[in-house]
């Protein structure tokens, strides 16, 4: 059975940016407000850290619920786990997650610089080196058959569709929302049609959702 | 944990019939042509008939895998499982499905007829009498904490909608079939809205989703 690599919910200013300049503690999506960005999926039934039982369940909650389903392991960037460049200077920072992290599979965080796997609840997160091939094919092992999530940031997005690894996307536009610079996705979607077949489904929450799978 | 009543997957013509007049064991939907209204679903990646590995994995195909997603029973009327009217004169017929059906959990037939219960690989059919609300208890406890899908036709779907006891539907339309006459789910899906949210959504393929929930 097929493993496929996907992307899901990852969101994307109109002007292409998941995430603006500046990340820092505070500010992990830099000078980008998430709140803003992720407006569409939080109104949703299913949104992982909802507290109450409403939640909208048309359209946005198709996607947000199918975060978790077939995904056997998730790929992310050493930026979405973590505002420190460099060596790790402790190994106190365990991501921005808390005690319960959102993900409850092996995670693979793509890094140059070592430091041991560690566990909590039922996510483990392993620093990796190596290509995005390689990265990729421990994260199939571990997946067991399942899919494997490519978490994001936009660099490590576009660095396996360079090497042309990604099986489907999808991708919430935020039409209202321009950053003007910081981590880039695309210039524009339709960069991405030559390999992929690609619905436009505006949302009635605003956003517009791009979801590509290959020719 | 909310166990709720979805219906998934429906289809209606443009005038909302679910299936035409005339059912018999050559037409399960009457004058309706189900390959034309199933069209949509049949070219999507997940589709549960598929024989080769292709297929879209668009917007229809995030509606056609949700099919089965945290769903624990179904219900579905006697005329959805039978073309035969009356008391049950053999028990040879064991619905349309084959050896294999695509449900994989216990399903409850509404009858006035008895029949034994009787299983089919992992889905077993059982042959309830009683008011909606009486087989929905049924099929709750049998989903052991999932919810229940109710699978149609057209008249359960009412009967159920009538009790008040539908939490989602997903109803495509068919906007290049018309019928006529048949099964109808509805005049229009306005009649929907005093007691439920509504996302319309028109889909690249040409079929339009409409996704409700209760408000």
């Amino acid at each position: 059975m097929t493993q496929l690599l996907r992307v899901q919910n990852f969101n994307v200013s109109s002007d292409g940016f998941g995430a603006g300049e500046g990340q820092s503690l505070e500010r992990p999506f830099g000078h980008a407000d998430p709140a803003t960005m992720f407006a569409w999926a939080g109104a949703t039934a299913s949104w992982p850290n909802r507290t109450d039982p409403g939640g909208s369940r048309g359209l946005d909650d198709y996607l947000v619920r199918d975060f978790h389903h077939n995904i056997g392991a998730e790929i992310m960037g050493r930026n979405k786990f973590s505002p420190q460049r460099g060596p790790w200077r402790d190994h106190e920072w365990k991501g921005w997650w808390g005690d319960e992290p959102p993900f409850h599979t092996p995670v693979f965080v793509m890094t140059h610089h070592e430091r041991p796997s560690f566990t909590l609840s039922d996510t483990t997160f392993h620093f990796v080196g190596g290509t995005p091939a390689e990265v990729l094919e421990r994260a199939r092992e571990a997946a067991q058959g399942k899919d494997v999530r490519l978490g994001g940031g936009a660099t490590v997005v576009r660095q396996f569709l360079d090497a042309d690894l990604v099986d489907t996307l999808h991708v919430a536009v935020s039409p209202g929302v321009k950053l003007g610079s910081g981590s880039r996705l695309w210039e524009s979607p339709e960069e991405l049609l030559d390999r992929f077949h690609c619905d436009v489904v505006p949302s009635p929450s605003g956003v517009t959702h791009h979801l590509f799978w290959r020719k």
